[in-house]
């Protein structure tokens, strides 16, 4: 079949709007039509050419929803009409990974989907004249219609809105996962969120709704202030407007007359700057304080500290898609999202057609908006 | 009253044998009659003048066994005639890190210790022409008599040997609590254990009583071989003597049929060097192995990675004195020793009287011993 995509085809260029082939889904595959997408800053990293492991022509997009239209032979985990949430990290349930129940990082078609294939080792999308276009984190949700393993595909409940619930595919779940599934934040806890885009006001509204005490943002832009306290933000440090370094600030806006030590619980990078990632850790609670990183750094960057901050009792930890097993936990965030426990409609500011997609990645490099939707 | 001491005159000098005189214990203070005490790298890197924070003249030593001979006012939880530990991390119970129930890191009398005082801010030692002595790490086991605060002790079985428990003091607990209470190694694991001096064979028999299924050590000297074996140790590897990358051939060996990502469930670096550390974090298994830093580098010395190692599920923590809480914990190590759960006896390597401490240094520099052990 045909369908309408946005396709990359170089890196550096402007997406480019075009009819392509599809094919059906083969075993253990099914084909989903595509209601809404999100525009991701990991769409625009890869699109840039700044991945060193992206790959061209692709069909870039990651946070979808939509309608399962076909299921090739063996799938027996959804049908034509279920609505459904691509995963960009599937869950297997039969891989090493899925069975340690340690970790949300589902390794089954790893090799594969690095590689902009489906698990046979093939794409299903082509140009008109044949040329192959890879998919991508293997979901490809810039094309009205695209084809995803079973495993990847989250069953979520038929009244939720697509234009809405799209963003639970990356940047709800990474935000709200990470303080649940990977910090386990409890009640009463002091936190400290660096970057108050669309992640790190996701992670303050999971601050939120896990109970904590004290939701302390960091970013340079004083128009975050507004936003981070309409999700839960407590207090809003602008670290250009502070007197010296950033992390004796916060150590010092954590200290209570009890604790003189000070320090975060937890704290969360939602950065993707090195510099930073080292001072979440430094800025946590000597003894305990662990610190999560969420942002993705530039090729090649590294972390720093010294170990000292290890040896008494600091923790470094990372996320990915919030520490979310897919299949079981994004159908739960759903119905968080329908039952007002999470707040996502405000986060969505700006709406458009596919055919204007290359705005939407224009609003979010210049930082104007939170979370451009495209609606098929 | 006056004792006889191995004073720190000043830094990179050998110790002085001298006699001293020590002030009876004030109020929550405690005097000591030390009948044993390890020699400790810890030790050395304050002798040495590496250590940044070192103070001179001091009298060193933190890891010994006594017997209590006199209580200053208020002091409840030991008597004369008791049997007890030195701490270096005491366990006050009543300040916000004990009191957290996450940390083992009292901060009651940190200010203090760090300046070789007491709590008060005064030194009980003095030179016989009057020059104060400092305290070192709250302990100065290096003397025959000492005071120490009470919150500092952890009283112990009468019947355990002095000259083996005093290693319980430092390197004991620091291996074995690594383990046991920071990494909380379960049945099964994989683990690999970086640097096999005394913390590292610990570190061993640590895994060993957590029932780990494979203990891997790593040492540039192949002599380690049969000493790690003898504490647990299931495979040995001299990083000079593969091909290649140290962090791929243990990934390798931890491989198994059914998991072919492969790395460890846990890894310990007992070295300080900050390149082992990295090369212990990444050897971690993806999505979920952890890295324990114990440790000490040289000042100003910092561990670097790629965050992608922890997005992708590694943590990286550190241990200090084995997140023990001394009074609680140490106690029952001295316990899980009587019953024969944990070996010390082949670790003390070598003892000495007083007079012959600086030999002990010498050893332990040269790399001939796993522990000396002063006798009194």
């Amino acid at each position: 079949m045909r369908t309408r995509a946005a396709v990359a085809v170089e890196a550096g260029k402007p997406l480019e709007i075009m009819e392509v082939n599809l094919e059906g889904p083969k075993a253990g595959e099914v084909m989903v039509e595509i209601k809404a997408t999100g525009i991701c800053h990991t769409d625009e990293f890869t699109l840039s050419g700044a991945d060193p492991e992206g790959l061209f022509p692709a069909i870039l997009g990651h946070e979808g929803a939509g309608v399962v239209v076909e299921c090739g032979p063996g799938v027996t985990s959804v049908k034509p009409g279920d609505h459904v949430i691509p995963l960009y990290t599937p869950e297997c349930r039969q891989c090493p990974s899925c069975l340690s129940q340690k970790t949300n990082l589902c390794t089954s078609i790893r090799g594969t989907q690095g590689q902009g294939l489906m698990p046979d080792g093939t794409s299903r999308f082509s140009m008109l004249d044949g040329t192959p276009i890879l998919h991508y984190m293997g979901c490809s949700t810039f094309s009205n219609y695209t084809v995803l393993p079973e495993i990847a595909l989250a069953k979520v409940r038929p009244d939720a809105p697509f234009d809405k619930i799209c963003y639970i595919g990356c940047g709800v779940t990474t935000g709200i996962g990470a303080v649940i599934n990977t910090a386990k934040v409890e009640i009463g806890a002091k936190a400290v969120v660096f970057g108050l885009g669309g992640i790190g006001l996701n992670v303050i509204q999971g601050l939120r709704l896990a109970g904590a005490d004290m939701i302390i943002g960091v970013d340079l832009n004083n128009d975050k202030k507004e936003w981070g306290e309409r999700f839960g933000m407590t207090h809003f440090v602008n670290p250009k407007e502070i007197d010296g370094d950033i992390v004796a600030h916060l150590v010092n806006m954590t200290k209570t007359p009890f604790d003189q030590i000070g320090g975060a619980d937890y704290t969360f990078d939602c950065t993707g700057n090195v510099t930073v990632m080292r001072q979440a850790l430094e800025a946590c609670h000597r003894g305990w304080g662990q610190s999560i990183v969420i942002g993705v750094a530039p090729a090649g960057a590294e972390i720093a500290t010294r170990p000292f901050q290890l040896v008494t009792g600091r923790v470094w930890k990372g996320s990915a898609f919030g520490g979310a097993r897919g299949r079981t936990d994004v159908p739960q965030i759903v119905d968080w999202y329908m039952q007002g426990k999470i707040e996502i409609d405000p986060m969505i500011t700006h709406t458009m057609p596919l055919d204007d997609i290359n705005k939407g990645f224009d609003l979010m490099k210049q930082g104007q908006s939170i979370r451009s939707v495209v609606i098929y």
